[in-house]
Formats: C-alpha cells, sequence, structure tokens
C-alpha cells in the first residue's frame, strides 16, 4: 500500500475512533432506542384546542409551554403524586378538582422549571398564571389547571409565561396536540402521544392524550404529566372514578428508578362534543381509554433515561394481587437485576435475590422463573433442561418478559420497566449543571 | 512534515485514543478510591485460629476458601438475611445457633459461589463440607458454621473445598485473620478488617473482625459476610442480643444498592480465652463490639460497587426515630439522588423528592436541607443565603453528610451510603459473564 493511502486509512480509522470516543463519553441524548417509529397521528377532539409557544423558561429557542382551551361543560379528573412534597401547581390542581363545570376550562403545562419546593413564591407563581389565562380566556380562574415539570427549588419564573399567554390565546387550534406534546418534553427524547376511537352505534367518540417523562418514574406516580382529551359525554364524578381505577394498571405499574415526583400530574378532559353520553361502566370506553393509558405509560418507559431494553415483570400464583405487586415492583426496580439486563445476562439469580428480599410471601422450591418461554428455574434450582445458551439468546432482545410464577396461590401483577444503564448514570449525574 | 512523520504522528494518535476508548468502556476494577490506606494490624484473638487456602471454586489462583477454628467453651451469635429465598449455608447456621458451646467449634467461608438457590444440592453440599470439618477438626457438625459468598443459582463444586481442608487444618495459626479476609473477597477492591480492645481492671478484651461485600449492600442486611472474634467470655444469650441489637445501628444503617442478599451472614465468637466475663450490659464492651460493627459496615461502603463519596444521611426532627429511618432510606437508595452525588451537584431537590416520596411523615415547609454546614433549604424553600457555589463547593468532597431536619419531632436516624456510577453499572452489567 502507497504512504498516500496509508495515510488516508489512518486517518479514516482516526475519524472512526473519535466517533465512537465521543459516543462513550458523552451518551448524547440521541432519539431512545425503543421509541416508536412516528408520533401517532391523533384525531381532533371536538370542544378542545391547543396551542405552544416558546417562553425561553430554561430553554432557549424551543417549544416549552403549551395551553388547551377546553368548550364550557367540560368534565375534568385527575390523579397525582402523593408526594408529601408536592409542588405548588399539584396542590392547586387538587384543590379545583371537581368545580362547576358549567363554564370553560384551560390547562396549562410549562417544562423547564417544576414550580415545586419553591416556597409562598410558588404558589404566587400559579396565580399569576392562572389568572391570566383566566383573563385571556374569559373563564374562572379555578377552571384553569397548570403543570409544570423540570428543576426542582429555583423560583418559576412565571412572567415569562405570562408573556405568552396572549399569544397563544390567540393561535388556539383544534388539531394542535402534537406541537403541546413537544412543548412539554424535559429530558424526553421523543414526544409521546396515543389514541384511540370507540364506535357506539353510529356514532364515533375519540380519544387523544400526550404525556411526558422519563426519569424519576416509578407507582403514585412518575415525574410524569399526562393529559387526555375525549370529545365523550362523561359525568365529573364518573369519569374521576374511571381515571382512578384504570391508573393502577396502567401509569401506577411503570417504573424506571422508583424515584417518585414532586409534580407529576394526570389530567383527563371530556368535552362532551360528541354528544355521545357514557357511564362509568361502560366496558368499550372503558377498554380505549385504558388502552391510550397504557400506551402512554409503555412510551415513558421505553423513554427511560438511557433505557435500550423494555421489560414486562409478570408475576403469577402469588397469594394475593397484592402480594404479586410486591414482587413484581422488587424485580422491577432491584438495580442488580436491572444492571444485569442492561449486560445481556439472564442472571436468573438476582431475581429469585428480588422476590427474597420484597417482604411479600414465596416459597424458594415453589417458585418458576421464565424469561420470555424459556424455562429457567423451578423446584427452587435451575430447570434441568435450561441452557445458558438459550438465556442469553433471548436477553439479547430489545423486548423482554420475565415472568415468575410463585406457586402459592392466584394473585397477578404486571409492571413494565427498562434497564439501568450507563446513559441514566451520564443524564442524571450531570442533569442540573 | 514528511510523509514518514505523517503516518507516525496519526499512529501516536491512534494509539492515544484507542487507550482512551478502553478506559472509557471498561472503568477496570482499581482499588475503591475510598479505602482505608492499609489494612489494620489485628489483634491475636485467644482461643481462635484461622487458615485460608486456595479452592479454584471460581476464581484461578487465588485464597477463596478460609477456616475458622475456635476452642472449647466458645459462644457463637448471628444475624442473618431476612431473605424469603436464603442459601442453604444460612439456613444451616440458623439451624444451629444456640447449640450446646462446650465442644469446640468451626467456620468456613468461600468465596466465588453462594451455594445459594440451588435446591437439594445446596443442603448437600453444606452436609458434605459440615462433616468434613468436623471430623478434620474432632468436633460436632452442628459446631461448624459456613458461608457461601458469590454467583447465585449454579451447584457449589463442594469437592473442591472437601479437598482443601485438611491442608488448612493443618495450617492453623492465632494470626491468620488477615489471609482470612482476602479469602472471602468477590468484588470487593480491598480486603476489610477492624479491631477494638477493652481495658476491664488490670485485663484486657480483644475484639477483631473481618468483613466482605461491596454490592446488594441493604438493610436487612446486605451481601455481606462479617466475622468477628473475641477473647472475652460471654454467655450465649448475651452474645445473641447484643450482637442483633448493635446490629440496626451499624450493617442495617448501610445501604449501596437496596438489593438485599439470599446470603448475608453474621457472625460473632466470643472464645473466653481472656477468662473476662462480659455481661450484655456492659457499656465499655458494647461501644468497642458496636465500633467494629460500624467501621466495617463504612469499609463496605466505602468499597460500593463503583464508590466515588462516601455519604452519611443524617435525619432529625422526625416524628420517630421510624420515620427518620424510613426518610434516610429513602434518601440514601434514591437512584436520582445517587447520581447527583456522583455529578458532584448540589441537587437538594432530589432530596426534597426523596423525603416527599418516602411515606414518612413530612411537612414540606418545615423541613430543611443542609450540606455538610451549608444551610440549603428551609421553610419550603432555598435558603436565602444559600449560594450554588457554596453547595458545588462542598460537593466535591469525598466524604459528605447530608443532613434533614423535619420540624416535627425528635425521631433520629444516620444511614451510610455512597453515589451511583458508571462503576457500578459496569461492574454489574458484567459481574457473572
Amino acid at each position: 500500500m502507497g504512504k498516500n493511502a496509508k495515510i488516508k486509512k489512518l486517518k479514516k480509522k482516526l475519524r472512526k475512533l473519535k466517533a465512537r470516543l465521543v459516543a462513550a463519553q458523552t451518551h448524547t441524548h440521541a432519539i431512545a432506542p425503543l421509541a416508536p417509529k412516528t408520533f401517532p397521528d391523533l384525531p381532533v377532539i371536538a370542544g378542545a384546542r391547543f396551542a405552544a409557544a416558546k417562553a425561553g423558561i430554561k430553554y432557549a429557542d424551543r417549544l416549552d409551554v403549551m395551553l388547551a382551551e377546553l368548550q364550557p361543560g367540560t368534565s375534568i379528573a385527575g390523579v397525582f403524586t402523593r408526594s408529601a412534597t408536592r409542588s405548588a401547581p399539584v396542590l392547586d390542581c387538587q384543590a379545583k378538582l371537581g368545580s362547576d363545570t358549567s363554564e370553560g376550562a384551560a390547562i396549562l403545562v410549562n417544562a423547564g422549571n417544576s414550580n415545586a419546593f419553591t416556597g409562598a413564591a410558588g404558589d404566587g407563581s400559579v396565580d399569576a398564571i392562572t389568572s391570566e389565562v383566566a383573563r385571556a380566556l374569559s373563564i374562572p380562574k379555578n377552571r384553569v389547571y397548570t403543570a409544570s415539570t423540570g428543576v426542582i427549588g429555583e423560583p418559576l419564573p412565571h412572567d415569562r409565561i405570562v408573556a405568552r399567554i396572549d399569544e397563544m390565546a390567540g393561535t388556539l387550534v383544534p388539531d394542535g396536540l402534537e406541537q403541546a406534546a413537544q412543548a412539554i418534553r424535559t429530558t424526553d427524547t421523543f414526544a409521546k402521544g396515543a389514541k384511540a376511537e370507540v364506535k357506539m352505534g353510529d356514532r364515533t367518540v375519540h380519544i387523544a392524550g400526550i404525556g411526558k417523562g422519563s426519569g424519576m418514574i416509578a407507582p403514585d406516580m412518575a415525574t410524569m404529566l399526562v393529559f387526555i382529551f375525549t370529545d365523550a359525554k362523561v359525568a365529573q364524578d364518573d369519569l374521576q372514578s374511571m381515571l382512578s381505577e384504570l391508573t393502577e394498571t396502567s401509569f401506577n405499574s411503570i417504573t424506571v428508578d422508583s424515584d417518585t415526583s414532586t409534580s407529576d400530574t394526570l389530567l383527563l378532559a371530556a368535552t362532551g362534543a360528541s354528544g355521545v353520553e357514557v357511564k362509568k361502566g361502560n366496558q368499550a370506553f372503558r377498554t380505549a381509554l385504558h388502552g391510550v393509558m397504557l400506551d402512554l405509560a409503555h412510551q415513558v418507559v421505553r423513554d427511560g433515561e438511557g433505557a435500550t431494553k423494555f421489560v414486562e415483570v409478570r408475576v403469577t400464583g402469588a397469594r394475593s394481587d397484592t402480594d404479586a405487586r410486591t414482587h413484581a415492583l422488587a424485580i422491577a426496580n432491584s438495580p442488580l437485576v436491572k444492571t444485569a439486563i442492561a449486560g445481556e445476562d439472564p442472571n436468573w439469580g438476582r431475581v429469585v435475590m428480588a422476590i427474597g428480599k420484597s417482604g411479600a410471601y414465596a416459597e424458594r422450591d415453589k417458585l418458576s422463573i421464565r424469561f420470555g418461554d424459556v424455562l429457567v428455574a423451578e423446584d427452587g434450582w435451575v430447570s434441568p433442561q435450561y441452557r445458558e445458551e438459550d438465556g442469553a439468546d433471548y436477553m439479547k432482545r430489545d423486548e423482554l418478559v420475565i415472568a415468575v410464577d410463585l406457586g402459592v396461590g392466584d394473585g397477578t401483577s404486571s409492571v413494565w420497566t427498562c434497564d439501568l444503564t450507563h446513559g441514566y448514570i451520564q443524564i442524571n449525574a450531570d442533569y442540573r449543571s
């Protein structure tokens, strides 16, 4: 080989190595490998309009605030973090739930600052924003809901949001949900949306939802904001009880890092504009709504900080559903299980460890463990037909099912989680600085 | 520059980059930065002798098994993992505790395989080992305690251990504790030892202990093996009650990753060879014993997988000690708090989050947070005198105190932990393969 060719070849090697070095050192926030291919084509929800703006709260030159306007008569239900240190916007929303639905309503959400642990100033910020939205849309202040996500403990520069409210009020459009989904992202690597429709006789009811959240994700709930809209007509109490019940097997069944945010907010608005009345026992609607909720919940896990594997932990045969859930969460939250998954290591011993420490009932010699269809352990030991290659092959997949049967009852629970990788450390060791 | 020079230069660059890439990718297991400078000079404990050997259980050509021989009359107390899937050696030890102390006793420990979740074969391995030790030392089998640490769910090749027992029985020495500490290491980056002496009148009682454990460390208990020896004469019941009580504020107050092993074993042997009788209320002895236990517990945290910071979480002003402990553990186990510490980020908002999610009582506006002496937050907000530079400066230290006063009572608790780093992921994503 000539010297020129050699130089060329070496330079090429150098470029490749540099790229790998950068990747190894920075773990740049590329789109999560588990992300859906595209954002769904969300239906228009009659009775709801959306706008987004660049308020410069923390991020420069990107959408960071969204406004939803809801027609008079819209029922609004909510589920919130149970944190003892919840944020000012959460406390404000909780106080407003169940208020008279005859007037119009609004939801304003910002990214970049969570207005949490901001003392009396935090309440002042909420008041300033809700007053201004109420004025701009001519609705009562107690029908204006807000949510904030981002850094905790720094004063929310609410003036920057207030300065954008007239602009947003003037640009509200029925098909603005995707933009709204973009605006509420923080460390999310993709915008999250989900939809469903339900035929009811000759009419169709639509459901569309957006969400954000990738760290501090755990039951009760997560650093998660989710806003779901439907044109169904649902009484306030029915809407609330459906939402609360369906949250248990969707948003409260996902976990990224066992941490619970001070700001988690899930709001469901039913405008009633379709004219189709839905009662809380309506199975078709419940199924569709749960589908949207579970889809958004799974997307949150798929965007788990640093996640490379999407994992269902499926526990059966427990003494009760509660026991099953305790075991499932112990497995899903175990750093040792999560790092083994990251390393594509079929380390079922760590699953045994997690079951053992969960505190719920288990008998060592009655439980069985499967990775997908691969029976790994039973009768208190590795299964005689198990071959390590089978386990190792299975672990290479992007989507995994870890199934545990405890053999002591009928209790079941599924929990969804992701692996624990260098990416998680990278994102969270550097988040604020 | 000539082409030869250019090629030389490019090749040099390539070598450098390759080295950096390897460093970025491998995080080799160097000695933990928080390790003590040296192994302590442990005193001889009259009535106890030690040996170690290379059994080749998992590791090639290193000490991986230890034997302790204890003179007739030695009392032995123990505390074990509360895991529902605890290992065969743990179950065997628990069954033997409190047996007649008139005969000699022994402790045999191996590293590399935990003999956990190994079904009936696991019990067989324990039986084979304890029978052989009993024969070699002419003591009853129910006075032979074993502990195993390492991979879960693989059959223990006990023949390799049995083959070394005569060799160890023939090489027992009074000053063999340091070698024993070497033999029981798994992912530990340094051997752990601690000592104390207590003057009682004109006589001195000695305490010496060794331990291992760096991952799966959490209360109740840890992937932790600890063996403490004293020449004090203590009745079996007194020894057990002291050990159980002092465990709460030592080994049960440390956490690395919230995971609990199936094998945790803490044994305390009192040979009585000093002739000094100690009752359980003896404060001087309790203090000395607790000191040894806390020292070993801290060393385990200092060797936490990937740890670069040693952190005390000190909670005061809780409604009860139990509440304080719940808050302290929530903070110490939070992946978001632990990654912030790794990133030297004074992110007290995550501390607020952890308090909020713990489930124990807190009032947002009454709690205060200090990083060392730096008052960070009070009255539900960042303290007016707090400057981010002060927090950031403090976080650069190797040893940190995160102090939270809840302002709602007199309950206190301290918990020790470490940060969560790339090193932890590296070690645990690759452990078994």
